[in-house]
């Protein structure tokens, strides 16, 4: 029998989340969700789905009339765009150099694609001539791409491949997740047909709605898979010529029915999750995305060079490196995890662990969004010093902070 | 070129949400969902996602191991249930008495199940000899019901169908989106096998998180398509018998794996959703289920008798009406929509239209969760009444709130 005075209200321990995310949301967009709700055909409500609409036309710079909210995790973007985009049989391209690689081949599978994926190790990232030869090998319908993959840190470069998968008819997607807002994507420019992100990364909200961007031509694909559901469907309702999408909720002609003017039934759109998304590219927007995404470069850049001062080694190409994820080499002769259960314990801070091939290997230190700032660097570098020299590491002293401030007042001067 | 001025912090009307669905939320729960995050793995969070496991075994009345939540709206619930547990080909049976039981028969068709369904006019329910007569007829796999739909206002008596699917060897889904909470539900004693829900109804929260639970043969069901992801898989794991799952997202054998003392990597846990859906349940075991169901059931009744007292005729069978929602036939000469627009711009009151062989016929009016109370009733008929009488219906003068008042103080005298 349960005792429910046993269940205090929520109380979470103050954390520094300085991970490869979730990091701690902007205060200005948690308020944001305690906003009341209103009915999901209230004109403020649609007015609201309206503006969001714009604002993240404007952070994925596009023109894309379908720029819209899936209801889900940063995952629940990336699925509705697979199984709306992808009928069964098609040939797909997935460029592994990490583990959402895998993922995007795994969820590509589900949708019974034919898989084909190239790989490069992990801690690089593709050419785009080996991603030509072997979408000419392939021939696939579509070339599902990460942008920015946490478990590496790398930045796999996007803008020469819309102009490729044009050349060869492909579809163009990108998981976006990790890096947008922290790093360049030029939606239409880099010629992408598909986005999709999170907000739990670099645009400072917690996670659970998934921003997604669609451009006519894969609108048209999905248009080709139109049904609308009995119960609401009229005689003015015609299904599309190809198999329809082997799911409701993902059902992305759907949703566009939802977030059009014929505002079609579907979900309940999650309002407080989209109160959220609203606020987090409200935020950016105001700030500037390049001036966000400097804040990114600066921030990441700083922390290499505290890292680099305590004697640490990184990995992966530095030339590829995300802006908002750095993966330090865990030094011989100290455990990674007791480091890390010393920091969250001991300073209230989260570093990331890793997984697959690098299990053990390295850390992952995020900054990002709400934490992409100068006090949350240096208080990460301090802390880190102090559990390592309490671990039997021996760093040159201070060395991580003094370098990382250094590099801040360098850059400061540089810019006055 | 977008102008970010334009664009104020989120400040949405006041709103008295009297509708099917959504409804205001209890400001508690508002406030739960402004708490900063936690990391996915730091113990604070694992410990709170046990929390919500343990308070919705309360709520479910059940003691199934998995009884956590669906990171997506309501639907979400329902796909993740069905996809996980419908194989292709599988026969599944949907008795149909409302728009969502088109819902199950839609979802079920996109995960290639051979769906047959049995109809009864909106507004009526089944007896259970009906189902199993269907049962006995088209020998399934899987009985997907509804319990209340909101379409119809109708509850459907499912305390008699765990005992029809045991014998028949049949699993038993029910859809409680719009009834938990409001009305009876015993998972363990009706012998589901799997219940799905969400938070915008009853409970008094926002949409975005679907809370379910599944019975240990469900679960059984779901091991044999067990399938762990590349780029986290060990040696240690192995491939089910039985068909993947055609979704990732919503494969429940990796949802169950996230939740469960492995805590395989899958989605990001929605942490602000997680912290609603725990909120919304510790309020409601505060209270005590039976008398959040009984609050259900006293408010229904007020507002019933209040639209009687207006000289409004209801739709559906009194008998088994959900506590929850009531239909209102729109009175001849009257148009429906004008009334629901001056409620909303008036009155800032929200109540419902409707759906397919109902649309313009009647309103639905509900009384659930945070908004189950005595001034919303009271509020509604006065607000109906003055709207009713702008626009020449001769309702008898204060006979609404008066009718409703009048079985308060009747109530509350029988209960003294």
């Amino acid at each position: 029998m349960l005792d429910i005075n046993q269940f205090d209200q929520i109380n979470p321990p103050a954390r520094l989340l300085m991970g490869p995310g979730p990091i701690n949301a902007d205060p200005r967009v948690l308020r944001a969700m305690a906003a009341q709700l209103v009915g999901q055909y209230d004109p403020s409500m649609t007015g609201y789905m309206n503006e969001v609409m714009a604002l993240y036309r404007a952070l994925f710079r596009t023109a894309n009339r379908w720029t819209m909210l899936v209801d889900g995790t940063s995952r629940a973007g990336i699925e509705a765009i697979l199984v709306s985009a992808i009928r069964p049989g098609d040939r797909v391209l997935v460029p592994v150099f990490g583990r959402f690689g895998h993922l995007l081949c795994e969820i590509a599978r589900r949708c019974r694609a034919e898989v084909h994926s190239i790989e490069v190790p992990w801690g690089q990232v593709f050419e785009p001539q080996a991603i030509e030869d072997a979408i000419k090998r392939v021939k696939p319908r579509l070339l599902l791409t990460v942008q920015g993959d946490t478990s590496t840190g790398q930045l796999q470069p996007l803008a020469e491949l819309g102009e490729i998968c044009r050349r060869h008819d492909v579809l163009f997607y990108t998981d976006a997740t990790a890096s947008f807002g922290g790093n360049a994507l030029e939606t239409d420019a880099w010629g992408l047909d598909a986005v999709s992100a999170g907000l739990q990364k670099c645009l400072g909200g917690p996670s659970g709605s998934a921003p997604i961007t669609l451009s006519e031509k894969l609108e048209a694909v999905i248009r080709r898979r139109q049904h609308v559901e009995e119960g609401i469907r009229t005689e003015a309702h015609q299904d599309g010529e190809d198999e329809r999408i082997a799911s409701n909720y993902f059902d992305l002609g759907m949703v566009m029915d939802y977030w059009g003017p014929e505002r079609l039934n579907h979900h309940t759109e999650a309002t407080s999750m989209l109160f959220a998304a609203r606020e987090c590219a409200r935020l950016i927007l105001q700030e500037g995305l390049d001036n966000t995404i400097a804040r990114h470069a600066l921030h990441g850049a700083a922390l290499l060079r505290g890292v680099q001062g305590l004697g640490l080694d990184t990995f992966g190409d530095p030339d590829h490196k995300m802006n908002n994820v750095l993966c330090v080499r865990i030094p011989e002769g100290i455990p990674g995890e007791p480091v890390r259960g010393l920091l969250l314990n001991d300073f209230g801070i989260e570093i990331g662990t890793s997984f697959g091939p690098l299990q053990g290997k390295i850390w992952r230190i995020g900054t990002m969004g709400y934490n992409a700032r100068k006090d949350c660097v240096l208080q990460t570098l301090t802390a880190l010093e102090a559990v390592l020299r309490r671990l039997g590491f021996r760093a040159p002293e201070g060395g991580g902070a003094q370098a990382a401030w250094d590099y801040y007042d360098q850059q400061a001067a540089d810019a006055s």
